[in-house]
């Protein structure tokens, strides 16, 4: 009989179908799980596959009394109380660095495309205006990228790769992070220091508590008037209030977003302005990258239900 | 008194706003110049300025007996019949490599953004789908770009830097030229060996006679059903008509294109398909590639009028 794995979080089919090769799939599509299956099935089961930023914490895992294993499709892993988890001798498993070239194509891809306005570009096209010759305000010339400072909010697998790409582009790079690295990018010592030196501004911290909202109304007024901010982290490191307030009074240029702070809800008061482009949460979402974070998941899983520590567990200090 | 110069195509005023500064400019708006200024005023030019890409022939340039430079704004000078030019003695300037960087920017924005669909995400996200679940087949998975195989048409100024940036990206990066240059990039000797093996093909050619209409149906084949085309050389490259045909009966996967045969017309049968991204030639439109460009358009007029060589001349074979 093949180990039970419960999917908590919603998933799209085709993302499960090598798991359901080697695995029975109890599928919640993201509803709570006491309400899809009977409190005897959630009592059998030992292993969780959930996606990193769905909130996790020390109720949900008492739903399941032999629980073993959360294992997290992707890198992220903010949604699981992993202090709860280690309380309860639950394993916490990830994908780490699976998505990361990934990753940081869908932050390049959002600063191009806002920073060169492509959306209002391919609109001009579209609806004739172009051939009209209709004057286009939003069409102005911008700075381009080697007249820009990059600056890299965390420097992690991601963060680093989003710079090397920068650094192709010819732009200045400099970032922030807890601790300096070895890499050839200018440190700053502060998240102010960063904004007020760069007019790209690209989050790529881990989310958590010391991260919660630190992208404020303060940072963005350092960003500027010709700043932009791209977040393809988590939603929940930028105070989105703010932004939308620094969007629409022009604080800032415009942003590129693939995180939310509620996904999979973008706020009408963002999705209504123009200077800005948005992502479903895309950023891991390339064939190959699939593959790498799944080939982590069922690692981390034959480990776990053959009694053995799992190859991708979080690292936690 | 200030020299004269006449504005041949089409530029917005705030473009001259340098050049009205050292010269009298007469302006056609891209109206044949002798319906807009007399036979008086124009046999009184010695100097035009022009886009690159407007057909400029003998016929044209017979308008203006006293002619002696054409300075085109940009990189590009397809539009001019250098031989009546020689054969006037009509010295011709442009200004090389001034928008490279901009120009290779906004070739990776067209790969990246047709590549990850962004077009496609960002109408998923503002339209309420994503908060719905709504499925969205266009936003399937594909390819991202470490593994994809990048090939360059060309390798002057711009498809260097197109090449250094794809290299960034983890993408294995092939060329076609006619020549082979001293890049640690893999040489093909034909275009159609290129299109065989890459699956994005970026075209950075110069236009002219022998690469008119080059992309054509045979290419576009060979490219494949996972392949992409990005065009911010010049439209008569590729052959519009099979390019609309490949994307229509899904050929090739998508497209980017920042010129078209007959600009400012982008053609609807282009217009109304979703795989590809469409911008209105912007490819040089940033505030330094501007600069750069108005720096050697200066430099030549200043150059034409003082009776020396013009700086940045057009280099025959």
């Amino acid at each position: 009989m093949a180990d039970k794995v419960l999917i908590y979080s919603r998933f799209p089919k085709a993302m499960m179908a090598r798991f359901a090769e080697r695995f029975e799939l109890l599928d919640t599509a993201g509803k709570p799980a006491q309400e899809v299956f009977s409190s005897g099935a959630l009592g059998g089961i030992r292993a969780l596959l959930t996606a990193g930023g769905t909130p996790l914490g020390a109720g949900a895992m008492d739903l399941f009394p032999k629980l073993g294993a959360i294992v997290c499709y992707g890198t992220g892993y903010d949604g699981i109380d992993l202090k709860a988890a280690a309380a309860r001798n639950i394993a916490v498993g990830h994908s780490p660095g699976a998505n990361a070239a990934s990753v940081a194509d869908i932050a390049m891809t959002l600063m191009l495309a806002a920073t060169r306005r492509i959306l209002v570009a391919d609109q001009y096209v579209r609806s004739g205006d172009w051939a009209a010759s209709k004057p286009s305000p939003m069409m102005r010339p911008q700075a381009g990228l080697p007249s820009r400072r990059v600056g890299v909010y965390g420097m992690g697998e991601i963060g680093r790769k989003i710079a090397a790409r920068c650094a192709a582009f010819e732009s200045e790079v400099g970032y922030f992070s807890r601790t300096r690295h070895d890499v050839p990018y200018q440190y700053f010592s502060s998240l102010e220091a960063l904004a007020d030196w760069c007019s790209v501004l690209m989050i790529a911290v881990r989310a958590g508590v010391e991260t919660h909202h630190v992208v404020n109304a303060d940072i963005l007024e350092r960003l500027g008037e010709d700043g932009y901010i791209v977040n393809i982290a988590r939603g929940s490191v930028i105070d989105e209030k703010a932004l939308v307030a620094a969007l629409t009074d022009k604080t800032i240029a415009g942003a590129g977003l693939d995180v939310y702070a509620k996904e999979p809800h973008a706020p009408d008061a963002l999705t209504a302005l123009p200077n800005l482009v948005l992502a479903p949460h895309i950023g891991g979402h390339t064939l190959e990258s699939h593959i790498a974070m799944q080939d982590c998941v069922l690692a981390n899983l034959t480990a776990f239900f053959a009694g053995q520590r799992l190859p991708y567990a979080v690292k936690t200090a």
